[in-house]
């Protein structure tokens, strides 16, 4: 099976392309990488490509004349008599076009079409090194580096190339090639390393995808200056004169990505300097270049006193940086985790996203299944960033949001991401961050047409549709989050957390469980939000069930809005959770001789996993809480 | 501060040997170690050496004549008119003997000397190689291995010499140079790097050391075999060609050191042969050169479903081994950890020491603190040690062994053991397998008046007589272990291995704790033990408070032998523990100035740590089992 074939986008999908007369007009290179795809399909197919305008008329027509009000990425799409016109104001635009096109599977075309987030970006968490510790793709759970290995440039250009297409093809158009975590190896890609990232950045150039760096705060100390302070002047002309050079090799970078004062990482603290002082130094070098700085919100105290319960993790973004908005120069972007946590599969949107009205945010969600299964689960993410973008228990991230971003579950694996099924989630982040009120479910036929030509769509559906739910029912219940294995973070351990730094606790004893965050009794984390949603998440009736430990320190035998006890929730949601991860399991036996047999097989081998972890989870967790409550379950079954 | 000058025996020590006039009758290169240590005496402090009898008289003899019946490492000692005479059938007495004499600084001496257990061995768990998790030396807390660096010996022979001393003149006669994980690289020093090995064993020789290697079950295999099948005549010939290469090499080798079919080591029972096949297999090769193979019995099920109660990790060494006893070869030694589970700080005496009449038996002791504080909590094991030797809560080890190993505890840390403090477990583990008897304060001054000459003693009495126990007040209850962070096993976690497969469990519920190892409803593991021990473990009134909760499932209201209950135990040890950390640090202050103030500096951090850690440990169990019991502290301490 060729690369081609393991994603969506297999060289069939072209099908409907080929086989006709498409004119093309207008220049540059992205509308030569557009002819260059038509020119493929053709090849393939039959069919031919015209550049210049003559008298005969064409099956499919594009053309650079657009109203400019769509913007340098939208197109619009119109068919009349047989014949399809893809027209953009940029040559962006008829790249996203003719993926569409190709998406539509030769159904007919219509309508204007401009992203809603108008960059959605993905952060590859790749090192040049392998970590001791976290490998070489930290939270990485399919294989090695796309970019990176044995410590250089890969320079696999063919894999690379198709990775690029694959990610325009469903809308991402920036990435950043080394991982938040800035270790001494990747400190250099900024300087000497400079010459393997514009390689990289000359494929994705290809594609309309600009390349950003994962720098360290302490890049200058790293390289022989005595400070790193971003208000010396040493300092400042240190960044200016790198982010030059960097430009002069790059000229369409698009800026720098800075995890700062985060677990252990350096940052602006060091020198008594602010987050603002911090991210603005860097904007202040990028600006001239029309660049941006990525500066991510996650800072908090990583060495907590667990007996202190008046710091709350949860709030630890909105207490820094809501003081500095304002602050931060135009091009700076403050990107922020979707929860308050992290990346837990289910918590409130973050009340620092809807807090920042004179910042540029952007919203980060974790394609890579850190905590949701690490890419031996089925587990459909679309759904829950759905929910998140549209505020469904919370403020709505697209009223606030400027951009998407996300952590990329991608690597060197032949099916790219581990789980063949976990393809889904990188195709539905890039879908979701040009249009966030797409249906999941609509996303999902999408991809699987592209991907599983011929498969009916029915299974598919069955088992990813309600995964996410079903994940969340067989781990933490009722948004109280983690309760996994220290470190890895795969599989459970209820109190794997509970006495440790980290800040992200359960508060289980005897009698209930749950964090008081309430503004009346807690942390007041609850206050935090606009109405109604502060009144909402205080009132222990009102709480949206999936919220209640998050928000509330609850009685076991507290009635939930379901009419369930937390304790009868806890039991009948694992015994649930796991049940449906068997009948997924069987589903997939449905598809057995629709697809190549190794793409079966891998996806089956993966279910028996989710099967065994999934019934971990509901005995550790179901155990947990009766040896904890001593209530047992109504319906009698089998705890240990 | 010099090497020799960081632990015991430094120059000034010889004081008492210089300044007379010796002579040393006799021959053989361990008389002419003993001739040297001398001569460096008289070198520095006057005095001389001659090797002929002539009519003059000396102030100390040593000679070779003494009965035969002392065996080949006795001695005797007498004294009469300010003369000292040291007499041995064999020059190692010879050099016990001296090193006897500086112990004893000058006071007179009189008596016959024999070792308890011919054997005293140390195993070093170094791999030659860093190991990307466990890192050089596995569960080493004193810096890098003394024998390897990046991958090759690392040939610093004054050290190796200056260590090879040390050990001689605790008692330590043989040593194993490689980690009983055998990797790749490892795998190796047999064949190929065998050269490296020998280099090391000529250092250890002159000071009456012999030299054993881990060996990997499956090396046959990775040198290019089909098969490591012990009954396999291929095999057979391929082990007894490499072992004559070996004793070609090193022709008092001492033999080979296995971990087979445990954790993930590769063993007989890949090609479903027994335990006595396996050993028998290495036994034979080494027989002809009077080498041994210690085969370890720590041989359990590390897969087991938490779940299921009936399987037991305690019993596993029994179950596997004794239907075998009887079956292996004269030259195999079966090494048993000295607890049934895994170096707790407490447990009792693994029941397979006392059940293996027919086999030659070894037990094992962890000098490293794996999971006794990690060298960074001051922990003196010798009354643990001792306690197990002597048969005060259980059978007496010296009633069934016939040799003493141990985990090292040294590296190339300046002080060898990380912890200053920490050396006196590798004095006393020495002196106890010479002579079971002796009193471990007693064995503490000896230590202490090497190491620390002119400090008063009665601060490091104060200190570290009762350090294990203080240890084990603040760590897991009544000797039901483990609660550690999985893992690295360093602080608490109390549900770390709760869940697991690693067979290490508490079974704390809402009601009680503990373990039920009875015959009469449990794993009845405690038949496994001779009477009186099996009525008393049985009866959950007569059994030990120390072993309560090893063999017993035990409601938080059981009152214990002490009068207390488990509950209020649990509170009243965890505030002792902790305040006793405390007052260790109070003590060691007393002797600031009496030794070098960076000796004095590195104790007095790590006992900042240690109290640091002492109050998280005390604050988590309390913590756990005040939310899990609902029963309040009776002193009404502060519980979190």
């Amino acid at each position: 099976m060729s690369v081609a074939d393991a994603a969506w986008l297999p060289p069939l999908a072209w099908r409907v392309i080929g086989s006709r007369r498409i004119r093309v007009t207008g220049s540059g290179p992205l509308v030569e990488t557009v002819v260059d795809e038509l020119r493929q399909a053709c090849a393939r197919f039959g069919g031919e490509v015209v550049r210049r305008v003559d008298g005969i008329p064409c099956d499919l027509e594009l053309s650079l004349d657009g109203d400019t009000a769509l913007g340098p990425e939208g197109y619009e799409l119109s068919s009349a008599g047989g014949r399809t016109r893809l027209r953009a104001a940029r040559p962006h635009g008829l790249l996203h076009g003719l993926f569409h096109l190709v998406r539509l599977g030769g159904a007919p075309a219509t309508g204007t079409y401009r992203p809603a987030m108008p960059r959605r970006m993905l952060d590859h968490w790749d090192n040049v090194d392998v970590h001791p510790v976290m490998g070489q793709v930290e939270r990485g759970y399919a294989g090695g580096s796309l970019f990176w290995r044995a410590g250089v440039a890969r320079r696999d250009w063919p894999r690379v190339t198709a990775y690029a297409r694959l990610l325009a093809s469903c809308g991402v158009n920036a990435v950043a090639l080394n991982n938040v975590n800035v270790h001494a190896t990747e400190a250099h890609l900024l300087t000497d390393r400079l010459g393997e990232v514009a390689e990289l950045a000359a494929v994705f150039r290809r594609y309309g995808i600009r390349t950003h760096l994962s720098v360290s705060f302490a890049a200058p100390v790293l390289h022989g200056l005595e400070t790193a302070d971003p208000l010396d002047e040493r300092v400042r002309r240190w960044w200016a004169t790198t982010t030059a050079q960097v430009y002069a090799a790059i000229p369409d970078f698009g800026g720098y990505l800075v995890k700062a004062d985060s677990e252990g990482q350096p940052g602006p603290f060091t020198y008594g300097r602010s987050h603002a002082d911090g991210a603005n130094l860097l904007a202040e070098a990028l600006a001239p270049y029309g660049g941006v700085v990525h500066w991510r919100a996650f800072v908090y105290d990583h060495r907590q006193d667990w007996r202190d319960r008046s710091v709350d993790r949860a709030r630890a973004a909105f207490d820094h940086f809501t003081p500095h908005d304002g602050a931060f120069r135009v091009n700076v972007v403050l990107q922020v985790k979707h929860g308050p946590l992290d990346f837990q599969a289910r918590e409130p949107v973050s009340p620092l996203i809807a807090a920042m009205p004179a910042t540029r945010v952007a919203v980060e969600f974790q394609i890579t299944q850190e905590y949701t299964g690490q890419q031996k689960h089925v587990c459909y993410l679309a759904p829950m960033w759905s929910e998140l973008l549209r505020g469904v228990n919370g403020p709505a991230i697209i009223d606030s949001a400027a951009e998407l971003v996300a952590v990329a579950n991608t690597g060197d694996d032949p099916y790219w991401t581990g789980h063949p099924l976990a393809q889904a989630n990188l195709y539905a982040f890039g879908r979701l961050g040009w249009d966030p009120g797409l249906d999941p479910a609509a996303v999902l036929d999408e991809w699987a047409s592209l991907t599983f030509p011929g498969v009916p769509h029915e299974a598919l559906h069955a088992i990813m549709d309600d995964s996410w739910r079903t994940y969340e029912r067989y781990t933490a219940p009722l948004g109280v989050g983690f309760m996994v294995r220290p470190g890895h973070h795969y599989g459970p351990d209820v109190d794997g957390y509970e006495y440790t730094p980290w800040g992200t606790y359960h508060h289980a004893d005897r009698d209930g469980v749950g964090v008081d965050r309430t503004v009346a009794t807690g942390t007041a984390c609850a206050g935090l939000y606009p109405q109604p949603w502060t009144r909402i998440y205080e009132s222990p009736d009102e709480c949206p069930d999936e919220l209640a430990l998050f928000f509330h320190h609850l009685p076991y035998g507290h009635v939930l809005r379901s009419g369930s006890t937390v304790i009868q929730h806890i039991y009948d949601t694992h015994f649930a959770g796991a049940r449906e991860a068997a009948e997924m399991r069987e589903r997939w036996a449905d598809l057995a001789g629709t697809m190549p047999p190794a793409k079966y097989e891998r996806v089956r081998e993966l279910l028996d996993e989710q099967v065994r972890s999934a019934e971990e989870w509901r005995d550790q967790i179901n155990s947990y809480f009766f040896r904890k409550s001593g209530v047992p379950d109504a319906k009698g079954r089998r705890i240990y």
